[in-house]
Order: C-alpha cells, then sequence, then structure tokens
C-alpha cells in the first residue's frame, strides 16, 4: 500500500491509499475554497443530568444533502468538473470532512471512500480492497491516536439513505473524539468488573461453543449475532485473538477479517434481495486508559426487519435506553446462515 | 372523570376515562378473538457488554402496520366494524396493547387514545381533554406501580409515521418495566452524586435564570430548550415543585401542565408548517427505589431538523451514544418562541 499526503485548496488533509501498480498521485486541487475558518467547529457540552457529552455542530445544518449523482463531491476529479478528490481516480482516500461535527481541539473528523466506483458498496469490494480499506483505517487510527487530546478513535460506516446517509457513494467515517464515549465507557466498567477473565473472550467463547447463533467464521475471526442483540440483524465480528485495535491486527488477521466481512455483508444484502441499511462501527481500545481491558470488534447494526419495513428507535429506545427486538437473535443468525449472496 | 373498567374478548383490560357528561360505557367486545396464550410475550435478555437488559419481542413483528384509517383499530366501533374499543365513542380510553413488548412476568404495554377523533392529534386538545390524558396516565401509574415485579412506569407518545408510528390514530404507550431502565439509573447515579441539592431543581433554577433557551412558562411549570440538546428541537417541561411523578402533582399543577404543553406542541407544528414527528418521554420516579432523588419531567424530543430533514441516529449516536446536534439550543428555543401557531 503506498501513500500519499496533500493538502486541499482550503487547507484539509487528503490521503491516497493505493494498491500496487497505481499511478502516482500528483494533482492539486484548483477549487477557490474559503480556508477554514478556525471558529467553524462543534462544540461539546455536558449533560449533566444524563453525564454525557453531547456535540452542537450548527454550522453542519448546510452540507450536502443527497446530490444528484453527477453531483457526487466524493467522486475523482474531472475535467469538467473538481470534486474533494483531485485526482482522476483513486483506489481508497482520506480526507478531513468539510463539514465536520468535531474540530479541534473537540476533535477531528476524517471521510473515507472505499472505491472511485459511484455505484459500489462495501459489500461488492475485491477481498484486495477490502484490506486496503482496513490497511487505512488502521494508518488513521494510530496517526489521529499521536494527536493531542485524542481520547478514543471510531471507525464506521453509516450505510443506506433510510437511515439518513446523505451521501450515496460508498464510504466510511472517522471521529477522533476528545473524550470517552458512553458506550466505551459503559463497556469497559463491564470488563473492569469481569476481570482477571476477560468479557469480550468469554463472548466470543460461549457464542462459538453454543453455535446456534454464529454466522460465518475463519481461522482468525467470528461473526454472530449477539444474544440479546439490539436490532433485527446485529452482527458482531470478534477476533479470536485479543487486540486492542487496528493497527494490532497482524496481516493474516487482516486478510481474514475481510473475508468474513464481505461474506457477512454478502448475506445481510441477500436476505431482502435488496440493500441492509445499517451502521459498521469499530469498537477500539482508547487511546490511553485502559487498553487492556479493551477487544478489538465489529458492531454491524443492520435496521432492516422486514422487505419494506425499518426498525427504528421509539420512546423506549430513544428516552429509557430500552431496546425493544422483534427478530430472535437465533432466527436472523439462522436466516443469515441460509441467505444465499 | 369517571372510570370504566371492563375485559376485551381475549381478557385484555380496557378502561374508559370519560368526562362529565359522556355517556355510560356498556357496550361489549363482540370480537371473536384468540384467547391471549401466556407464552406470547416478549423476553428480556441481559448483554452483559452494555449492561442493558433488552427485549426480544418476536411476536411483535407481525403487528397492524399503517392501517387506512376505515381499518383503524384503535377508532370506536361501528354497527359495520368492530375494533379494539367496543363503544360507539370515547372520551379517553386505555387497553392492554394487543401486540405488546413486555407481558407478565417481564412487564406489561398498554395503549392510551387521546380522543375518538382519529384525525386529532395531541396539540389540538381541548384543555379539559388533555387534562383528561394526564389523569388517566396519573391513574394508570398509580395501579400499574402496584403489580408485582414492576420497577418503573413509562408514559410516551411517539408521534409521525417518519419515526416509525405504525397507527397514525392519536394515542400514547404506557411500559410498566420490570427492571430500572439505563436513562432512569443514570440520572438517578448524577442525582445521587449531587445530593444535598438537587440535580434537577438545579437544572430548572439556572434555564429560568438564563432565560435564553426558556419556551414557555407558567406559575406552575416552565419549558425549555437544555443547554446540552441532543435532538434538533428537544423541549424539557419541568413542575416548579419536586414531585416523584404524575400521581404527584395537584390539581393546579395539571392545568398548569396542560396550559404549557399545548402552547409547546403548537409551536412545534408551527415551526416548519407541518406536523412534528416527536417523542413525548415522561420520566417518573422508580415505583420503590431511589424516589426521593427524582423529579417528575416530560422530555419532548423534536425530530425534524427542516422542512424536509429528519434527524437520524447514525453510527456516532447508535453505537457510541455520542449525539451530534445540528441546530443550537438557544436558537432552536429562540424559533420556538417566535413560532405562531
Amino acid at each position: 500500500m503506498r501513500r500519499t499526503v496533500t493538502r486541499l485548496a482550503d487547507g484539509r488533509e487528503l490521503i491516497y491509499y493505493d494498491e500496487p501498480g497505481a499511478p502516482e498521485r500528483t494533482a492539486v486541487d484548483r477549487r477557490d475554497l474559503p480556508s477554514i475558518r478556525p471558529a467553524s467547529g462543534g462544540e461539546l457540552r455536558h449533560d449533566a443530568i444524563r453525564d454525557e457529552w453531547v456535540v452542537i455542530a450548527a454550522h453542519r445544518a448546510d452540507r450536502t444533502h443527497l446530490p444528484p449523482s453527477e453531483q457526487c463531491p466524493l467522486c475523482p476529479s474531472t475535467a469538467l468538473r473538481l470534486t474533494e478528490v483531485p485526482d482522476s481516480d483513486y483506489d481508497v482516500v482520506v480526507f478531513e470532512n468539510r463539514f465536520p461535527s468535531l474540530t479541534p481541539p473537540v476533535g477531528r473528523c476524517e471521510v473515507i471512500c472505499f472505491t472511485a466506483d459511484h455505484k459500489a458498496s462495501f459489500a461488492s469490494l475485491s477481498p484486495i480492497r477490502a484490506r486496503t480499506v482496513i490497511d487505512a483505517l488502521a494508518d488513521r487510527t494510530a496517526e489521529l491516536s499521536t494527536l493531542p487530546g485524542v481520547e478514543q478513535v471510531f471507525c464506521f460506516e453509516n450505510r443506506g439513505e433510510e437511515i439518513g446517509v446523505t451521501l450515496s457513494h460508498p464510504h466510511g467515517q472517522i471521529y477522533a473524539y476528545s473524550f470517552l464515549t458512553p458506550d466505551t465507557r459503559q463497556m469497559l466498567a463491564a470488563a473492569r468488573a469481569y476481570q482477571p477473565g476477560s468479557l469480550f473472550g468469554e463472548r466470543l467463547a460461549a457464542e462459538r461453543a453454543a453455535g446456534v447463533r454464529m454466522v460465518s467464521a475463519n481461522e482468525h475471526w467470528s461473526a454472530f449475532v449477539p444474544a440479546a442483540a439490539r436490532w433485527p440483524f446485529e452482527v458482531h465480528l470478534y477476533p479470536h485473538r485479543a487486540v486492542p485495535d487496528l493497527p494490532a491486527l497482524s496481516d493474516p488477521e487482516r486478510d481474514a477479517f475481510t473475508q468474513v466481512y464481505l461474506d457477512v455483508l454478502g448475506r445481510l444484502d441477500a436476505l431482502f434481495d435488496r440493500p441492509m441499511p445499517y451502521v459498521a462501527a469499530w469498537h477500539q481500545a482508547p487511546v490511553r486508559q485502559d487498553r487492556h481491558l479493551a477487544w478489538l470488534h465489529l458492531e454491524l447494526l443492520g435496521a432492516r426487519r422486514g422487505p419494506d419495513k425499518l426498525k427504528y428507535l421509539a420512546g423506549s429506545e430513544s428516552a429509557m435506553g430500552v431496546f425493544i427486538n422483534d427478530i430472535r437473535p437465533e432466527d436472523a443468525a439462522r436466516r443469515l446462515r441460509e441467505a444465499r449472496p
């Protein structure tokens, strides 16, 4: 993988991650963009009653919203149209979000494009490309972890207009938070109370032993629907070895991940013969604290509960934090095992 | 208010709450419904990693989904069509949900219809009717609190197809949980740490003093956008007196609530000149523990952020619990103050 670092016209960083054989990336951003104002970022506010940080990001309200594909800002630039990516092609590219929720010192937001092909999806990537994406995410995690004030790096993909995605080009996001998120804090508290055993290792072993909720597996990774799944088609992917974050994965583990992940994504899309809207969320160890308690894993939250029905978060979920799942996890796993991509 | 208790054909309880002058409710449910099977309820599963209970309610997947208005199960019965409500009219009616998420011993789910008028909304109710709804919710809270195993009673309204509401008839819901919900647990932990002061009383006093996020108020209630609002148009309604739950409200406090609430709802609908999709969630004290720490309040979570834009919960919210709000709470409050219903 070749890494080429450049800057966009307004000073934002952009990094190409290219596979062997790709041409050099020398194009310059020729757009006339206003430089980023330092005051344009988000503001953190603490909710004392829920003991949670909320990001107030008023500048984002005007962000690009479902542009037609010929105006996609994530496609490569052409002679006629300049986009966020100056080059006429790319393999994988990462750049600072033009409409970030988090800006220094509150954090940082990056966009990662999985492919120059506007109509592709993660599920349709080649194993080599999926591996390049993972390598890029690992690289970004390592680099963002060195920034002052960053406490947690969160790599994720929102997929599907149904769940509010505003750009259809296949892409993910990387958030560097200046605080521990509530979910991570909760998970680490549970893991701390479970010592000297590993809560995550125990979960993995139990699901592999039970078998009934397994979806896919190979030598290095297992994918299962958790026994207390909150979403209709929720699949967790665990490496078999306790590693804190993506940079800690070995080469064979990275390749093995892409195999299981592409298999699971294909099954999710095959389930209703249409794209599954999902959030795919990497749970990594915090940058500094409690790294020994964590166990890297991916949570894939599939939101479609029927051909034309979505799971919504209503009163019980939004106000009380109690999820109601209409699909038994064992049934979800069986249907995913039987799905034929 | 007159209370008339009856049973539906399958054994579920139904209670009419009628205002002075309403005829007696003597109609019998003449439908041929299968009696409720005890095993048809939800199942609670504990997620050790998040330390949360999840409700698995597979039997609900077939619940009524957006029926045309002439097939609405919440309208009164007619000579030609039998619905969930046997009488030919009602003021307010409560009955056990036919497709409950929670059934004994896991909990109990009830539906509350605000009016027989299919096309109405809570915002369009008369102050007298709004008061009847509050009295009915207080009555249900008191009664459900006496059931064995019930630890928390949650009264709420989901409003709007946009957030997944499957029946458009104006109605709310009442959940009796057999455990403390994560949000309540979190709030009580914060309140406990804040003693001997009251975290909620302090919040109320601070918002009233700041003024900039106030939306509406009278002698007994204040409505404000919290400083760390998570939703685009989020309004909290607090009574000025510390009370644990709805049954503890005095008559003047109940009347004063309806005044402020109807005012706020009118402003929310006026904002974009179309119905605001929302979750309205009553936070009440638990049935048994920590009642002295609680302070009854209503959280109204408005999900529309523009005429044609909704707030969705994506990666940061769904997977990490970090909300990103595009609208500054001070701006939201100002726009609501300026809205003309």
